[in-house]
């Protein structure tokens, strides 16, 4: 299941970006489970990576070679997530980096790579080797719906977001895909995400903006309490755009370009959400008027993570109860409990410590029994606000995650 | 669905410890849903209570009246939490108190309120207060297995454990009771618990045992990771025994006493995990060799609350990296991946930073068939060690509490 819109928008091709989208069947015989990305001389990348102790071969081998300098080539497959595999999985991670390396001229270090799928098996390395010289051939420029649809694991849709602006009359475009439906929790991006733009950028303020843009995003989603050993997010910039570069914050085109990326990325981040594993209901979650932005925070998860208001979700069933106990439970100071308010919606559900006085069961289940949903905490102990986005715990969520390797 | 033996063992009276249970139908009409403890004259009574920020009017009711003095009668309905029941649910706990002290000729203060059942309603205090009188002429010394019974919500099966001992000549008897299915996370006893002995004791280390076996047994337990607001543990001691009163921590009895204590509790604690909401497993989690004691609750909670775990263990699959990747995300300091071993009973899966070379996934899943499963895992970075028990997330889970209120 999933909620919202299934369908993906028109992703507009970045100038200096080619994309090939082949099959490697690493899990499934012909499924298109490999995409590699070219990036044109010039381009400059910045990646933010899970923060899970146990991250992945791939993960560790993109950090270093992004260390290095820019890279050329990402190469990404599905069915595998080549995590949990030790010394093999690194040889294999850098097997890999060195068989995109020799197929286009490249060093390796100018190849990063990245893996999604099952955790603790080793990469089917024959396959995976044998496939990526046709990937040459394959390469394209308007390919990004397809290889939105070649990263998937247990996705049910492909998931994808472009702008394009004006800027002195000169045009900027800008376009992401991610993957990512179980397993996501923020602690870095808790997913994979590959988003470009054509404008030119220095490697500093590049890194700036994705780390505090994805921040705002991906670090702000949660199907289900769990941080993956894989998680991975690429901003490029081409530089092919006509618009001048930006080579400070103080440029008028920075605040601009942030705000669209942004966007962007919380688009991105919310397309996971949607799309989470089992999903029937898509939950915004706001907690306003804390002492600070980590205890909002902390509120914010603790409800999105409570199975017990999870399930009364998916039931469309208004038990305010349980996010009462959730709020009440969250490790933060101390708080006047007479002063906090909880709203579904515009409908007030606790005030003075209680159930407010004009709430009716009537009200909160016309909220509850909408696909989209907003509990909005009133704190009342400071001025800091937080907004994070979660699913439903559902019968589907279950038998994904209990089916998954069967 | 529950695991391990449903069947309840032989519960002893308690001198000095009569109980009563009778139908007011909270909830559901004919519902034997209202238990009665009177203790004699002269009992030491201790409670430990939920930490939970909204604990219910009649947690704040039982605090308020334990520290004023020994109570003579504890109450307890089930099928209504008042919880979230703001001043009208207080003046209803205290309205409970006051009709029993009438009943009964006592104060008021000497009677300790509990309830437990939905969250946000209030009590149907008519059908209460005329249920009261009723319960005087109920009363009888052999019935705390029916008062297992009384105060099960989602409970399949009532809990209680029993065990009689010797002491220089002198018989000792400590009886205890628990419910719990949902809404079960350790910080303070997630659930009800009511013990009692025959033993006499200075209130102070009552109060403290009570506290430090409570802390190793219920403290230890989760289900979902949420806690209730209603939680409660009360500790009794008659003196009605013969053997000498424990005055002291340097008592030889303390230390005999206490064992049995720690032991029935840990009884109580495990029935609540074996009937979790759901439960087809159940779990222990035993981190070892942590830096601290903190850090081993940290990790064995993080792995207890995975819901990709307790998928994995509810499909009995052997699906390892799930461990490792909620080791990985636990929020400890830094220790050596390299070191850290985890095992599946003596099955070792992880070692050397990826799974055990000597791993088979026939081992694995020979133990993940299995009822009773042991997550064993070695962080090699210090000599603290911790254990909890948890079930797994099954099916029944989501329909328990997607149905609750219907």
């Amino acid at each position: 299941m999933a909620t919202g819109n299934p369908t993906l928008p028109n992703l507009l091709p970045i100038d200096g970006v080619k994309i090939a989208i082949v099959s490697a069947g690493i899990k499934k015989p012909g499924r298109r489970d490999l995409v590699v990305f070219e990036l044109a001389e010039g381009s400059c990348v910045a990646g933010v990576f899970t923060k899970n102790r146990f991250c992945a071969a791939p993960v560790l081998v993109s950090k270093e070679h992004l260390s290095k300098g820019s890279p050329r080539y990402l190469i990404v497959n599905t069915g595998n997530a080549n995590a949990g595999t030790g010394e093999q999985g690194l040889r294999d991670a850098k097997a890999t980096c060195d068989a995109v390396a020799q197929c286009y001229g490249v060093s390796a270090s100018e190849v990063l790579p990245f893996s999604t799928g099952v955790i603790g098996e080793n990469l089917p390395m024959d396959r995976l080797l044998s496939a990526i010289p046709t990937t040459k051939d394959a390469l394209v420029a308007d390919a990004w719906v397809d290889a939105a649809s070649g990263i998937m694991t247990t996705d049910t849709r492909p998931k994808g977001a472009s702008v394009s602006f004006e800027y002195q009359g000169h045009s900027i475009t800008l376009t992401g895909i991610s993957k990512g439906a179980g397993m996501i929790k923020p602690n870095m991006a808790t997913m994979l995400g590959y988003v470009a733009t054509d404008l030119a950028m220095d490697q500093e303020i590049l890194q700036a903006l994705l780390t505090e843009t994805a921040t705002k995003s991906f670090n702000r989603i949660t199907v289900d309490s769990d941080t993956s050993t894989n998680d991975s997010c690429v901003l490029v910039a081409t530089g092919k755009s006509s618009a001048p570069a930006i080579t400070s914050e103080q440029d008028e085109l920075y605040g601009l370009f942030k705000e669209k990326l942004q966007t962007l990325m919380i688009t991105l981040a919310q397309a996971i959400i949607r799309d989470g594993e089992g999903a029937t209901k898509f939950v915004t979650i706001q907690v306003e008027n804390a002492l600070s932005q980590d205890e909002a925070l902390e509120v914010a998860f603790t409800v999105a993570h409570s199975p017990l208001v999870k399930t009364a979700l998916f039931a469309s069933d208004p038990n305010w109860g349980r996010i009462l106990a959730a709020v009440g439970r969250a490790n933060i100071s101390e708080f006047d409990l007479n002063k906090l308010e909880i709203y579904l919606d515009d409908v007030c559900i606790v005030r003075d410590g209680g159930r407010a006085t004009d709430y009716t069961e009537e009200a909160g289940q016309a909220v509850m029994n909408q696909e989209d949903i907003l509990i909005r905490i009133n704190m009342a102990s400071g001025d800091a606000s937080e907004t994070v986005w979660t699913s439903d715990l559902s019968h589907d969520y279950v038998t994904i995650n209990a089916e998954y390797r069967t």
